[in-house]
Parts: structure tokens; C-alpha cells; sequence
């Protein structure tokens, strides 16, 4: 029992597929030039420290607006830590155990991996890893969607940043999107009033019947924004939940009531735009008469409320009172075109890639 | 003793010059085609309710940029109550009783304000009015100043809105200004590090010697603000009060710190354009990922707290941890020419117009 090299371990590699950024994407929607997919290697042995590192297999990675930011090769933007070229893209994903050394998490377990590598396998440290008990009530892709960013980010809209009392006019735009349709069902939970603005007449109906939004409109109908929230707020908005910005916030601001409160969780209409040629807002000057408050935020910061929005979301999603839409796509080839269709109107649901079942 | 026609009253009435709005201006500054003076008559007697109305000799007048929003005859920028053509203008001020007919107000009390005419008597109801006890550590103009608007708006951003901790980075706009000069003073009585911006190359050094600004800078003679800021805050902006908005704002937005604190209280570089000209704010998004907070507020919400933020002031006033320059010019006449002057960097302090001594 002595010898070092009595035992002697047949590495195994794994082969895996995985996007990555060939060229910054100043402008515009990414395409083939930018976004390149390759073939790496994975060993189930390699660095695999005890206590600090898992090798995972990728099951399925959220397709989220605010990677297109880290994509422009410039700092600012959201400020999130840019893209490295030629190297693999990050996202939020779930994943199952393929090897472990660490008691805790053992093979076959599936884990919420808020760093994951958008790639078919992956060795990770343990740190951000969220074990999960998968239950019937839950489906994993929720995990990506009302238990993922985009619920959290709408929770933390909803109860964290507004608090909002009940019959309080609320507006959300993209509200068929990732954060928009669980932002408009939590607003509804708290008695609002609630509105959303979409890219579709599908949609529209999709929020009015499935979402139990009080009314919906679809933007691309509209010639004049202001024209279109005076009509669906006939008693001003309180509350905006901004996912777009531009163009729609401005016009918000000439429909706002006095202490009105403007979250910022996204600017989707700006982001594919170089900074000097984006939309201003020229209205500002209204906030200062209806004393209106705007922020931005992030909802990395109230990390430590996950647990208590996860508890309580799981509460909603097996009593139905909130339910998730998924565009699910499969194969982790489908990446670049379910990363472009967020920009394009066209997704019922949040954008999920499912890499492996 | 029982005759109706016992008591005759030998009614006395005054000649009163006032300044009337005779057109809208919907943009660019006012001319005398727009603000007209006329002499009315006051009458001593007329409609002098006991317990309801007094007769005022106004002395002072506070010549504030609010008033412009109330000018163009549009409802909306500041959302303030727009003057009615023909009528007189109502500013803040304060006033000589020389009639009353209630118990707690006699002839020679002197009285701020807030609704008071610009005109050099007025009857006015008692409802609003505040009895001052002036003192020789408080010269009447402070009333105007530092106890007045400019001073109660600039101690709503720094106490109640901001309440900063000390080191914090400070920037404010129209740092000489009414509300600037004031809020710079209180923000530095907090220990932050404070810069300022202002018009001329007198005025910066009026802040740095006078006003205890750590430093300062004429706009007029940076060519880009995003230099400029980047310069004078090495760290970065914790806190902006706003008094410009347009471009300045924009900066601002490039060079903020996380969870900066935007407050609005004026926007002087908009107020005489028409709201389809005015700067558009392209970098709102930058919001998100600083989560940036931005309100605009009005000092007339908070004055439940007036009480509280005179008792300290005056304090600061006598001990001169605080000091206000006034610009005061001599006659009900100079009123159009005052307030022309607010939107052209040429005054040091608050503008008053002194009717009365």
C-alpha cells in the first residue's frame, strides 16, 4: 500500500464544444464573425483539486440581454467586466456533476453555476456553485428564468427598490421579455395595476391572458408613445420598470405622476448603438416638478436576499400564481441565433439554450 | 352709539407699481415685451377681513429661475402653477405690515412671503405669512437667501436627500448661484470634498475664497466636461446636485461613482428653450451599472421641516460657518433686469431686488 505510483488513473477527455468571442462587437447585433464556435478538450482529471474545483456537464444557459454589453470591447456600457477575445463566453447556466472530489457535491447532482462557460463541459471552482433539488412543481429550466436572473431581477425591482402600494398604476416595458412577464405577475400579486408595452400582437395577447396583465400594447403599433401611455394610463404611472430606454422612457417622463419611480433594469433599444449616437432623453426636466426617482441597479448587489425571493418564488411557481414562459433551443450551436433573437422581437418567453437533457 | 352711518373711514389708498406678464414666453429669455410694469391703486380698507387679511409694504423680492417654468405658458416644465397673462407676478419675499386688523400681526412687523407679488404693496391673506424678529447677526436678505428658497432647497439635497458621509466627492453646478452657494457651504459642514462649477473666472474665486469650495472651475472655458470632471474628481462623483442639467449632466453621468446621488433641483441651461430643443441625456444607461440614483425634488415638500433647518441656520449664520452674498439691486423697477441676469453668469450671490428699505 506504500508506492506512490500504485495507483494509476486512466484520464479520460472529454470533448466540448464551446462559443467564443473572435471580434468585439462595437455596433449592431453580433453575427458569425464575432461569436465563433470550436472544439476544446475537458479532462475529468485535469486540475481537479479536492474542495475547489467540479467538472460539470452544461445543461442549460440563459440567454440574457447584458452579455451583448460585455461584447463591445469598451469599458462603460453596464460596466460588467468585458469579454476576453478568444476566450470562452460566460453566462448563467445550470449543470450536472460529471466529477467530483468535494463531499458535498457528487456526481449526478445538478448545480446553478452563475459563471458558466457557455461550452458543453466545464471545470469550475466550487464557490458560486448552487446545488438544486430538482422537484416535479419546478422544471429546471425555471431555474434559468423565475428562480434565474430574470426573476430575481424583477423581484428585486418589485419588492426590493418599489415596495409598491396596491392599485398603483406600473408600466413595463419588454414585458413579454426575460424580467418584464415576472415583473408584471409580481406587480399584480401586490394589487397593481399593471401595463406592458411588447414587440407583438402574440405577445400583447400573451400578457393580457397568461400573465394577467391588466392591458398591453404592442409598441410597433404605436406612432406616438406619448399619445399611447396618456391612453392606457389615463391616471399616470407611479411606477416604470425601464428594460428599453430611449425613446420610451422619455415618454414615460411626460406621463409620470408627482413621486413617480423609475427603475432601470436594462436599456435593450440602445445597447447594439455606439455611445455617441444613442437616443437622448430630453425631458429630465420633468423630474424635478413631479419630484420623480430614478435608478439603475443590478441585482448582483441584493445577492443576499436570493435566499428569501427564492423561498418565495418557489411558493408562487407550485401555487401558480406565477408561471414562466421558456424559448427553449437546443444544442449548444443554437447560441448565436437565440443571443440575436432577443433583439429582434420575436421570442415568446425567456431565451434558453438547452445544451444537454 | 347705535347708527349704521355712525363711524366714517377716511379710505386711504396707495399707489402701487406692479410687474404683469403681457406675453408668454415660450422660449429665449423675457424682454419687456413680455414682463410690463403699471401702477395700480391698494386700498388701506379694501377687502381687509379681520383675522384674514393684512396690507403689506413689500421691501425685498427674491429673484429665482423657477420663475421662468411659470412664463411659457405651457403646463408642464416645472409643473409649477403658470402665471396668468395680465395678472400680477407672485415671487417670494418679504414685507412691512402697514394695516392690520389681526391680534398677532400690528403695523411694522415684518413678514416673509412665499406667495407675495411683485408689486410695492399688496393685501394678502394672513395664511402663509411667517413673522420674523430681525436680529443684527441676520441682515434682512438672508430671509431671501440663506433662510429663504435658495438656502431651505440646498439644505433639503444635502440633509434630508443626500445626508453624506464625510470624504465623500461632491460636485454642484451654478455653484454661485442662490441654491449652489448654499449647498456647497452645507455639504463641506459635512466634511465631503466639494467642486463647484460656475460662469466666470471672479466667481471661482469667490467659491474657493469665500465659500470654502476645494475647488472650482469656469465651464465657459473647459472644452469638454468629460476632461473637465475627470480632472477635479480623480475619484470620481459620489454626489451631483444638479442645477443645469444638458450636457453638464451628461458628464456627470461619465464620471460618477457606484450608487452616486443625483439630485435635481433646477435645470437653468433648459429653461428658455422649448422642450423639442432641449440637450438630450444619451448616457442614462451608464445609470444601470453604476446603479446610479437621480430624483428631482421641490424644497415645497419638505417644509414641514422648515422649522428644523431655520433653527440650524440660523445657527451657522451667527457663528458664520455660513455666509451669503446677495446681488441686490434698488427698485421695483430692476426686477426684469434681475431676473434677465440670472440666465447670463453675471451675478455674485443671490439676486434681490430691494423695493423698500
Amino acid at each position: 500500500m506504500g508506492g506512490v505510483a500504485e495507483v494509476v488513473v486512466a484520464t479520460t477527455v472529454l470533448e466540448s464544444k464551446e462559443w467564443y468571442l473572435a471580434a468585439y462587437v462595437p455596433e449592431n447585433v453580433p453575427t458569425s464573425d464575432h461569436l465563433k464556435l470550436r472544439t476544446t478538450k475537458v479532462s475529468l482529471e485535469h486540475n481537479l483539486i479536492p474542495d475547489q474545483h467540479v467538472v460539470l456537464q452544461t445543461l442549460l444557459i440563459s440567454v440574457d440581454p447584458y452579455l451583448r454589453s460585455m461584447m463591445t470591447g469598451r469599458v462603460g456600457d453596464l460596466y460588467l467586466p468585458p469579454l476576453q477575445l478568444d476566450k470562452v463566453i460566460t453566462g448563467f447556466g445550470l449543470g450536472k456533476v460529471v466529477k467530483s472530489k468535494n463531499s458535498n457535491l457528487k456526481e449526478g447532482d445538478i448545480v446553478v453555476n452563475p459563471y458558466c462557460p457557455v461550452a458543453e463541459y466545464c471545470v469550475v471552482p466550487l464557490d458560486f456553485l448552487q446545488k438544486i433539488d430538482p422537484t416535479p412543481n419546478i422544471p429546471l429550466p425555471n431555474y434559468m428564468s423565475s428562480l434565474g436572473v430574470p426573476g430575481f431581477t424583477a423581484w428585486v425591482a418589485i419588492e426590493l427598490i418599489w415596495n409598491p402600494k396596491p392599485e398603483s398604476n406600473v408600466f413595463i416595458s419588454a414585458a413579454a421579455g426575460g424580467v418584464g412577464m415576472f415583473a408584471g405577475q409580481l406587480a399584480k400579486l401586490k394589487g397593481c395595476r399593471v401595463v406592458g408595452s411588447t414587440g407583438s400582437d402574440e405577445k400583447v395577447q400573451l400578457l393580457k391572458e397568461e400573465f394577467g396583465y391588466d392591458d398591453a400594447f404592442n409598441y410597433w403599433k404605436e406612432s406616438d408613445f406619448d399619445v399611447a401611455l396618456a391612453k392606457y394610463f389615463p391616471n399616470g404611472i407611479d411606477y416604470y420598470l425601464d428594460n428599453v430606454g430611449g425613446k420610451m422612457l422619455e415618454s414615460v417622463l411626460n406621463n409620470v405622476n408627482k413621486g413617480a419611480h423609475i427603475a432601470i433594469s436594462g436599456m435593450m433599444s440602445q445597447y447594439n448603438t455606439i455611445p455617441s449616437e444613442r437616443e437622448g432623453v430630453n425631458n429630465l426636466m420633468n423630474m424635478i416638478g413631479k419630484e420623480v426617482k430614478m435608478e439603475g441597479f443590478l441585482c448582483g448587489t441584493y445577492l443576499n436576499r436570493y435566499g428569501e425571493f427564492a423561498q418565495q418564488m418557489e411558493v408562487y411557481l407550485k401555487e401558480e400564481k406565477i408561471i414562466a414562459k421558456h424559448k427553449i433551443n437546443e444544442g449548444i450551436e443554437s447560441f448565436l441565433e437565440s443571443f440575436v433573437s432577443l433583439f429582434s422581437s420575436s421570442n415568446l418567453g425567456k431565451v434558453i439554450v438547452q445544451v444537454a437533457k
